[in-house]
């Protein structure tokens, strides 16, 4: 990446940029669990839940990245943060995600949340599961064939998990 | 268990059955990840959610346990089921969720579900661990810390989860 990216949070003016990235990825149907068919409406409707902080990053004015962040859980389990990250199909390979994933992981730290997890990283995507790695999460949890690739067939996916602390909301 | 139960899909006329199960439970805070202070109108939208297949239990007529199943995830992870269990303060350790627990793997596997997990079992909850054990459930992790228990404090969370077959459509 050669120019800083800016991160900030989703504004209504972002929206059709946001489904530009969205799309690809759900049509793809390779790394996340949402139906391939899914409406623009029902999928933004998911991306834009209304207990999802919705953030996009921009590189020279355009949105090349979307996240969201949230409670893994209610009640009990609130203290524990989950993500979702998507990035443009013509910018993968830049550092956006990972980006995205310091800015979450910050974000979530100064909100007082004390782990983040995220419940189904797909194991052949090997890119995100490295680069989850790099920024500290463990793999705690195969769920066994718990999803189907269209041309890989059945794979596992995984679980992974970050404590976050002090250091983390720098 | 003396008499046999009925299972059965939830009707109109279960609802303030239902909630009389669900609230002791929620409010009590120390085996579901829901808010202990959740309106009725909240935690019931939350258990018949629209995704949800929600069934009774009733011994001699009365509702006396409730569960949903549902598809743990939507698109390429809708093959595995997921589902939850509440039984009556009145009914505890009287085989309801046993009971429940085999209709929701039969149901399942009828349905075509090729597996079924628990995301959030509270590791404290040990009646419910060696139920889920007892009928063939694996814990697959262990998620450190992850429900804040009421008078525990911080504790474990498990997956659990278990395969279904040909032999769990009986």
């Amino acid at each position: 990446m050669t120019t800083p990216l800016l991160i900030r949070p989703a504004e209504p003016g972002d929206t059709d940029a946001i489904w530009s990235i969205l799309e690809p990825v759900i049509r793809a149907g390779e790394t996340y669990a949402l139906p391939r068919d899914g409406s623009r409406e029902a999928m933004l409707a998911y991306w834009f839940a209304p207990a999802n902080q919705v953030f996009v990053a921009l590189d020279g004015g355009r949105v090349l990245g979307t996240y969201m962040l949230k409670a893994n859980q209610q009640g009990g389990g609130a203290h524990v943060a989950n993500a979702g990250f998507m990035t443009h199909a013509d910018a993968v390979g830049r550092g956006i995600a990972r980006a995205m994933g310091r800015h979450a992981i910050e974000g979530a730290t100064r909100q007082g949340f004390l782990a983040m997890q995220f419940n189904f990283v797909v194991a052949s995507n090997t890119r995100a599961v490295a680069l989850w790695e790099s920024l500290g999460f463990s793999r705690i949890a195969r769920l066994p064939e718990a999803f189907r690739h269209p041309s890989l067939g059945l794979v596992d996916a995984l679980v992974m998990h970050r404590k976050l602390g002090a250091d983390d909301a720098s």
